[in-house]
């Protein structure tokens, strides 16, 4: 499964440097993993209130190769490159134009809120089809 | 009732012209509300969990007398000036030593959430005595 | 001059109230404001190297009529409502489908930044003319 | 070098899933450097004018292990964990009391802007010796 996710860069998302506050990179890549689900018909807000499915990050990376500035038009390249049961990996490309100004991932937890305390559940085969699809 | 709250700008607050974005002047209000909320004896975590008290913003304004920078130590100066039967405004003073910097306010409503729907209900008399002190 | 800036709400725009956090209307506002100026065919970006203006905030408010939630697509009907002198007001509408959630308005001040320190200057009749217009 | 930076976790951090939206954990760790680089003698903003040295991200990474909620009193410990000619590596742990709630690094590139273009320059063999003592 993969996707497109594009924006701009908005005048708040920069620092006195003139160019992007890095952790704004990560909330890019979390809207970015939002559409990506809900490009697989799996909207983040469906999941939650049908199949009681939350999926709260492990971990996150991100490598910075070069600046956003003000007004840049970027696409967030994510793909799901790997599912592991109850855990699953989505890697992002930032391009601007041809160039990659970004790389990053988010490791996943897919995790029942069904019960009073949260739970990592394996992701369901038909799931992990597609978001590997 | 008056309150204090300190901080120093950090680096994220900044935008490209070098100064403060000024949205974060709202997020500042908002801190230095939940500590006077705090001080007068009503943490907002326990108003929730305790009295089913919530303090949504009805409205806030601020105006922008001088810009803040990085590094800057800034205190906000908060007090509760009217209470009016089901809504509250606290008035904001932002200063940088002796410069005030920004001033403005909040208008927030004292509002229920013990049935379904929010609802808001008269701030209780002890309650108002306490944050007109 | 009118311009409709739309988004989409989210998940990072939340707080633990399950609602929209109030100080990202004021983003949004900033961000219709920009768009309102690229629309008028003052790209800010291009103020500021061109002709050496910033448009600085004097003071923002906005009251809350509704609140807004993860997913929620909204339109900000933005217009400038006066050009006095040196400052202009932007009035601001949030709509969401057809109700309106917020209205607010900002007040900038045109700003040269062509010597030392930033001075506000006189609106130039012609774009006085297009922002009324 | 070692230094713990503290905080409270404030209402905006958090997301419509009652926790910390992840992307605050970045902006924290951003925080934490700059506190590391001061009490190390070489405030961020001194080190621009005096210096002409930025340290901007190469890349940053973080492990979430026990999710942070609103009130959350929260110590981040920074080491500088290797100085490596050009680049270094800070090693951020965030601990609530005992628990570590998450682990991460951020890796930033010593980079002089004395000149048009920022360019990586070595650390200097002082500069080294502090950070790494």
């Amino acid at each position: 499964m993969k996707n497109i996710y594009t924006f701009r860069v908005v005048w708040g998302d920069t620092d006195a440097a003139g160019i992007v506050f890095y952790p704004n990179f990560y909330r890019w890549m979390d809207q970015a993993s939002h559409e990506l689900l809900r490009s697989a018909g799996f909207p983040v807000a469906k999941l939650q209130s049908d199949e009681k499915i939350i999926t709260p990050l492990l971990e996150a990376f991100c490598q910075f190769k070069s600046p956003l500035l003000y007004d840049d038009e970027v696409a967030v390249h994510s793909e799901v490159v790997e599912v592991n049961n109850k855990v699953f990996k989505i890697k992002h490309t930032f391009k601007k134009g041809d160039q990659v100004v970004a790389e990053g991932h988010e490791v996943r937890a897919w995790t029942s809120v069904a019960e009073d305390r949260p739970k990592a559940v394996p992701v369901p085969e038909h799931v992990k089809n597609i978001l590997l699809s």
